[in-house]
């Protein structure tokens, strides 16, 4: 008979807002919060008894039950509370995973009294995984879809050339990415004090950024590693980020024909490409510490 | 025999990047860039000749080639080159229309030398749609994806009940949309000074913003109108506005059957809903001037 | 004072599922149905007074109570009923604008019982719009994202040479498109005999699959007339239709410099490109009839 | 210093369209090609130097250079290929990775002459996954966005009830899911005679859908498990199944406050939600074997 291997279910996509109200002072958190929940769940799928499963309906009413009871103080935290109260109150559930996006929101300035008006940035989504068995935590925080540009500063020669090598070397061009990034936390343990979570964040994004801007490229490669560095070299509660980066290319474009120059030191144009991209994931490790991150942060 | 009736063709979605250097401070225009020619064009429709019909593979080289011999001073400035170029400069082509689409981007502040690393903005996207047959000039400038949020402020009863209402009167909701607005300016011919452009739509997506920011809002419609109006007020350059704005809903979690009370005063818990959502659109106009931006600025 | 201009209102992607029971035989019908409501709401828009406004949630109610009161015969017969309702039941909406995406779902084949289980077929959208004034009717039928190539019997040559032109002409290249057509129906008065919205929806998309088929191609242009022809020659119930066709192009890779000839003749390998692409858009018309679908059915 | 943990690179999103000529009946292969490779690639992260790195470029070369010196038999046959390649090419290269999703297409029926006329299928998104490490192959197979549903013979109760669980039980719901599956072959060695890769997709694609159809479901887990079970059951190659099967709610309306029953049994009207969703996931595997398909096929 065929057998059942690993396996997790929960209510996926949690759409979630928080108000806090400070007097005429408002302030937001919005979420999209998944419930992943594992542990004695095999014969659910053998014969359809449910006698184990908690409802992903119910998984749902929890979440929005929590950020009534409990506030939304940092995504992590929030997700702590989750997975916590699922692992500790249901006996057949060995495992909960939450995964969070965070949207971010900045005050909209006006003359008008109040200061309960917001405009969604826009730039990255936030994200947040917190993993509980009872026993240890796992927190992997990180963001996606930070889209950055050097428009000079950035090189590409040396490389291997086989036959189907066409390439032509480059001495000064754009190097863009949209940026996926995943961090792993050294707090594992009730016992320690965890981290400021919203101090973390920001602390590594400015990182990020500024190796990102700051390091003369050589290759893509050189850059995330910089970036994973500079994080490791500056947070001691991270050991580990796993980067995801697609070379977004942007073609120099042939003006030749047109009697045109289109030479970088002048101020070019280029054609900004869609697919193919280049695909660079790599992982950074605090020095004796082990890579938990899974390797695919995207499914191509 | 079947009649030919109205047509245009072009390119779509050309992405042009332009790189402004100034020393090591660098400037960045991040353009999707669409033509649309008409004309003469019968015989290519019903016999298949091409004998009027510029490709459209020559209307991307145009795009490219323009944005190195004039720069990108601003979307608006730079479709008015190419839609003037292409009217003058073939005969068979009557009219044509450029629409673009303009990603901002900020700089990434690091302690590095140079200012040529950038993030991009990733709140909304601006737009502009230039069109010209050769005598006037139409210029609509906009913006769509710019999400914004009133925590509190916003009202909705007195309305019509109907057999088919069970709809409960709402006395402090709150008000999200994504607004998509596009405005049309009263410069139509070259003897005129044109509307400076940047400061244009810097001013414009300021009043709609303070505008939605700053009414205690009955109805989404009324919000709408108070963004129009006060662009209309304080923009003498442009003579209509139209909305279309998705009533993003936000609604109140009932928690009752876990023992919680969910009142807005107390700062409450909501679920961002997807669909369906309420759809408002509308125009206003300065007063005295006819409605020419078209009512559909979604397909839904 | 600024003025009010056209506006409509309504709630859009109500999504509605209906299931018909004939014994162990079930049908389905799955469908986005978007309501825009239009009349006399001045007051809604310049002081917040809902007095004339039947809410959204009720336009949302309305449409899945008649699914159950009605059935869902097709989706322009379901338009009829909800635009008459909400015109002739609420005097301040003069014009109500229905607007219909309808999902296809074919059945599993399998040795079990009963006739319940479907795959959605995943193809086309259908699209149908019904806008209802009190005295006539528009109906626009239609779809999007019907993809289709021909390999062979395409080519493009004979242009206008401008000094931006570069691309090489072609004898024998690939032909792919999103199919995005609309087509409207004579049909517009109560008395008249209405079409058999269900025969004339997979006739035309027949004929249209077909002279795309059939047309050995100089131009897309020709192409899309010649679809469009033969709908109007085929089908007496419809004045006119317009198509939106993207060129999707495939290039030909160039091959040599790895020692591989890539003629098409000993069938050829093509990249398949994203973007930018050709837009072709027309109408066709029955002679002596008027346009009067919207020039873009796309926002670019 | 931090260290470089697992890493890979490639060009991804490679679109190739193979055409196939057999006098005037064509045949198409459409694919999108990821390629991922990794081994002796610390320098390039460490100071950029690229004297390892075969460019993204290259590779992407590659994949257009093999689909004509090879063809496409099949997604799977066409990544070992490229696999191999790069495997036994590149010294400093370990492990090739490819990734290929396959969109199938089915002939336009026509009166004209000739067989090279197509309509994208449009239905799932077929997938593989090819990694060679230089003495063993893994393969791995798939499919993506099969929607399939049951408007009856699903039930769900019996299920824990906690201080948060509010939904009623149901005794005929509508079951539906877009199906995500990967599915592992036991072929490893190049001795072995390879399985027929079309003809194992076609049989495991039916079997899944004919479990999905005639399991009669008290649970969203059961039926993956059946799907799972039958594979394996009737497919010697397939060691191992992994399924991610969004719970698609369909909420029968309430439809009493409007006068109407809204019972099952007389078909009924149903709102298709969004979000949020359960979501499901579990691995089947043959008895002895072990799981390698990693948990988590989305990302959320």
């Amino acid at each position: 008979m065929p057998i059942l291997g690993p396996n997790q279910y929960g209510k996926a996509e949690n759409r979630v807002v928080k108000i806090t109200r400070d007097g005429a002072t408002h302030h937001i958190k919005d979420l999209n919060v998944s419930v992943s929940l594992s542990g004695d769940m095999d014969e659910v799928h053998y014969s359809g008894s449910n006698a184990t499963v908690l409802p992903t309906d119910t998984t749902k009413n929890t979440v929005y039950a929590f950020a009534k009871e409990y506030g939304i103080e940092s995504a992590e935290q929030f997700g702590i509370h989750l997975a916590r109260h699922f692992v500790t109150s249901q006996e057949p559930i060995r495992t909960a995973r939450i995964r969070i996006e965070e949207y971010a929101w900045e005050r909209i300035e006006h003359s008008g009294e109040g200061a309960h008006s917001f405009v969604r940035k826009g730039q990255e989504t936030r994200l947040a995984q917190i993993t509980y068995d009872g026993s240890a935590w796992e927190v992997v925080s990180g963001l996606k879809d930070l889209t950055v540009m050097n428009s000079t500063d950035s090189e590409f020669w040396g490389y291997v050339k086989d036959k189907y090598t066409t390439l032509p070397e480059a001495y000064d061009r754009i190097l863009a990415t949209d940026v996926s990034g995943r961090w792993r936390f050294n707090w594992t343990d009730d016992g320690q004090e965890a981290p400021d979570w919203e101090l973390s964040y920001a602390e590594v994004k400015g990182h990020l950024l500024r190796a990102f801007a700051e390091t003369y490229s050589l290759s893509l490669q050189q850059t995330l590693y910089a970036m994973g560095a500079r994080i490791i070299d500056h947070r001691d509660e991270i050991d580990e980020v796993r980067f995801s980066l697609p070379n977004k290319h942007h073609f120099l474009v042939d003006l030749k024909p047109f009697g045109l120059k289109n030479d970088t030191a002048d101020g070019a144009v280029y054609l900004a490409a869609d697919r193919p991209y280049g695909l660079i994931e790599a992982t950074v490790l605090r020095d004796g510490r082990e890579a938990k991150i899974p390797a695919d942060l995207t499914n191509l």
